[in-house]
C-alpha cells in the first residue's frame, strides 16, 4: 500500500482563518487511485516548524503533497524551504515565465507585477506543472520511488492541478507496483441516532470479512455508514464489500436513503423525476436556501420553476395570499401561515408539490411560546391533505437554517416515497 | 507563549469524506486568550498512529486538544487510547451515566440503547466536561503545567464544549503566567489582484513593526491581507497593530471594503440600512442563493422584502414580466432579459433596488456565443439607468454559482457607495 502524507501551510489554517478544504479534496481523489492517505500535518508559515513536518513528512511517506505558501508575495516561504531541503538550487523556467505573462495579457493587464517573475523559478530537478489556474505552477519531485509534490494552496488551482497533473503522474508512477485496492461505499441514514442504528445493526465483528471496517458519522439530520475494504484486488475487495452492504441494508433498510456521494437533494431531485412530480417552494426563514440546495443539481430544471422568498409579512400577504388577519392573530411563525404558503405556493407556480418554511432562526425575535429555533414546514400536494411539521431547531442561525432546509428535503422526499 | 497542538482524529478526515472545520473553530477561539496553535495533526481511527500523535503533542505542546472517536460504536477508540497512554482505568462516572439517560428520555425514548452507558467511563483523574449537545462528554486532564483535552468530533458538540467548558478553563489555568499576547486583524478587499495589491502595499519590512507580520490571502472575489502581531502586553500589541493598519489602509485604501469577521454580506446590508434602502431579488441560476447569503445576517430583516427565484422561464415570464418574445429573441440569458428582471422585482416587491442573475451554471446548456458561466447581472434603482454587467465564470456549477453571487453583492456594494 503506497502511504501518502498531506502538508497543509499556512498561519490562516491555524488561526482559524480558514477551513482546510484542501485536504479533503486531495484525499478523496487519492482513495480513487488506491493510496492511502496516513496522515495531515498543518503547520504555518514558519521556516522551523514547516522544515521539521517536511522531514518527517518525507522519512515516513512514500507520497507527500504540500499545499500553501507558493504565492508571489512575501509571505510565501514554500518553495525556497523545499528547494532548500532537497539542497536544490531555484532556476528560472523560461516556458513558465511566458505563460506566467500570457495570463496577464489575458486579463488586459498591460504590465505584469514584477513579484510574478520568482513564480517561474523551479527548484533544479524538480518538474513544473502547468497551472491554468492561477499563476504559481506546481511542483513535482521524483527520488527512487518516492515522490514530493507541493501546490498552491488556493482550492480551485490546486483541485485543477491535481486533476490534470498529480493522478495522472502518480497513476503512471504506481501503475506496476502490486499496490493494495481500497474500497470505499457509504450509506447514508435519516430519522434514526448513532447509537440505536449501532443496535439495529449489531456487532460489526459478526458480518465485516477480512479487510473490511465500518464506521458511523453522525451529522446534521442523519448518520452516514461509512465501509471500507482494503484488498489485494478489485474483485476481491468488491466481493466483500459487496457482502457487507448487503448485510447492513437487510437490518437499517427503512432508514437508508442513497448511497455514496448522493446528496439528499439529489436524492429529492431523481424521485421527483421518477414520479413526474414538480415542486415550489415559498421560504421565509430560510430565504432561499432550499431553492438554492435543490439546484445544486443540474437536473432541477425539469422539476423546480421556482419559487418566493417571502421575508417580509407584507410580500406572505401580497404574494402568497396569506390574510393580513391571520398573520396577526396567529403569526407568521405558525402552522396556519405555512398551510397557506405551501398551497398558494403550489397554485400560483404550477407544481404538483408546495413547500413552505417559516420560522425564527434568531438570533433575536423568539419569545416564550415561539422561542428562537421554533420552525413551520408545510407540504401541500394536490387532492391531498397539506402535511405540517413543527421543529425545535437548536444550534445558531446558520444551523437553525440548514438543519429546516435538511427536514425539508427529508419530509419531501418521505412525501415522494409513501406516495 | 503557551502552545497548543491539536489533534483530529478520524477516517473520515482522510478519505475526503468530511471537510474539517473543527480545526478552524478551536484555532480561532484559542487565539482570543492567547495560545498559539502551532500544529494540527490528523490521524485515522487506528491505534499505533493515534498513539504516536498523542506522544508526540504531549511531549511538544503545553495543551493538546484531540477532537473525535468519543462516540458510542465500536469504530470510537480515542478515550481508551488516551486512557492507555496516560496508565488511566476507565472508571464509570455515575452523574454523566445520569445524565445521559436524562437525555434520551428528554428526546422521548422509552429506553437508552446499551452502547451508551459507556459513555460515562472516564479515565481515572479525568475531569468530565458536561455536554448538553450530545450523549459523550469531554474529557480534560491537567499534569503539571499540561493539559490533555478530548472532545467529541460533531462539530456544534465540540465547539458547545469548547465555549462552555474548555475556554474559560483554559482562561483560568493560564492566567498568571506571562503569556504573550496575540492579534489578529483582516482587511477585506475586492476589485485587485494579489500580486498588485503587493506592489501597491509595497516592501513590508518598511512598514511592520517589531513582532508583526502581514499575509496575502487571496480568495474568489478579492484578496484578504491579515495583519498578526505577537507581544508582551495587550497595549504594546494594539500599537504595533493600529500603525500597520493606518499604513496599509493608505496604500490600498479604495480596494478595502471591511475588516476581520465582516462578510461583504455584511457590509451590504450595513450600507443598505444606512443609506435606508432596500433591496428585492430575481434570481434565475443562483436560485435562492444571493437571497440566503443577504439574510446570513439579522439585520436583512430591515432591508429586504423577498425575492423570486424564477428558475424555469414561464416563471419569469408570469411572474417578472419578461415577454416571451425577449426570453425568444435574446434568450433568457441576457442583458434585456437581466433587466426587465430586476426592474420588474424592484416595483413589484416594493423596494428602492432589484437585483437580478440570470446565467448558464451548467454542465450543460452552453452554447457556442453563450458558453457555461456566462451570467447577466442587472441592478435597478428608481429614477437612475439600470446598470448591468456581463460575467464570464470559470469553475464548475458550484463555483460559478458562487461567484455570481459574490460579484453580485460587490455589484450592490458599489452602486450603495457611489449614491
Amino acid at each position: 500500500m503506497i502511504k501518502a502524507e498531506l502538508l497543509s501551510i499556512g498561519d490562516e489554517l491555524l488561526i482559524g482563518q480558514v477551513v482546510n478544504t484542501n485536504v479533503s479534496t486531495i484525499g478523496k481523489l487519492l482513495c480513487t487511485i488506491g493510496i492511502d492517505t496516513h496522515r495531515v500535518t498543518t503547520v504555518g508559515d514558519n521556516k522551523k516548524d514547516l522544515l521539521r513536518a517536511i522531514k518527517r513528512a518525507w522519512k515516513e511517506s512514500d507520497v507527500v503533497i504540500a499545499t500553501g505558501g507558493l504565492g508571489p508575495t512575501h509571505d510565501d516561504i514554500s518553495k525556497k524551504i523545499v528547494a532548500d531541503f532537497f539542497g536544490k538550487k531555484l532556476v528560472r523556467h523560461e516556458p513558465t515565465l511566458r505563460q506566467v505573462r500570457a495570463r496577464f495579457r489575458k486579463f488586459g493587464y498591460a504590465t505584469m507585477p514584477v513579484a510574478n517573475i520568482g513564480q517561474a523559478d523551479i527548484p533544479q530537478g524538480f518538474t513544473p506543472l502547468r497551472n491554468d489556474q492561477g499563476t504559481a505552477p506546481g511542483l513535482w519531485y521524483k527520488q527512487g520511488k518516492k515522490v514530493f509534490i507541493i501546490l498552491p494552496g488556493v482550492p480551485h488551482e490546486m483541485s485543477w492541478l491535481m486533476d490534470k497533473w498529480v493522478i495522472p503522474k502518480l497513476r503512471k508512477q504506481y501503475k506496476d507496483k502490486a499496490s493494495g485496492v481500497i474500497l470505499h461505499k457509504v450509506l447514508h441514514t435519516s430519522g434514526v441516532g448513532e447509537s440505536s442504528l449501532a443496535e439495529m445493526i449489531g456487532d460489526p465483528q459478526k458480518f465485516l470479512g477480512p479487510g473490511a471496517t465500518l464506521a458511523y458519522l453522525p451529522r446534521i439530520g442523519g448518520v452516514r455508514l461509512r465501509i471500507t475494504v482494503k484488498s489485494n484486488t478489485q474483485a476481491a475487495a468488491k466481493k466483500i464489500l459487496l457482502g457487507v452492504e448487503k448485510y447492513i441494508r437487510a437490518q437499517a433498510k427503512q432508514h437508508i436513503y442513497g448511497d455514496d456521494d448522493v446528496t439528499l437533494e439529489e436524492t429529492v431531485v431523481d424521485l421527483l423525476l421518477k414520479k413526474k412530480q414538480s415542486v415550489a417552494t415559498a421560504e421565509s426563514c430560510t430565504a432561499g436556501m432550499f431553492a438554492a440546495r435543490l439546484t445544486n443539481v443540474p437536473g432541477a430544471t425539469g422539476v423546480f420553476p421556482g419559487g418566493i422568498v417571502s421575508y417580509a409579512n407584507e410580500i406572505k400577504e401580497k404574494e402568497l395570499n396569506v390574510p393580513a388577519k391571520i398573520l396577526k392573530h396567529y403569526g407568521a411563525v405558525s402552522e396556519e401561515t405555512a398551510i397557506l404558503m405551501a398551497e398558494h405556493i403550489r397554485r400560483k407556480f404550477g407544481s404538483t408539490i408546495g413547500i413552505s418554511i417559516t420560522g425564527i432562526a434568531g438570533p433575536t425575535g423568539g419569545t416564550k411560546t415561539k422561542p428562537v429555533g421554533t420552525v413551520w414546514v408545510a407540504l401541500a400536494q394536490k387532492g391531498k391533505k397539506t402535511k405540517t411539521q413543527l421543529l425545535h431547531n437548536v444550534g445558531d442561525r446558520a444551523m437553525i437554517r440548514e438543519r429546516s432546509v435538511e427536514f425539508a428535503l427529508e419530509f419531501l422526499r418521505r412525501a415522494l416515497i409513501e406516495g
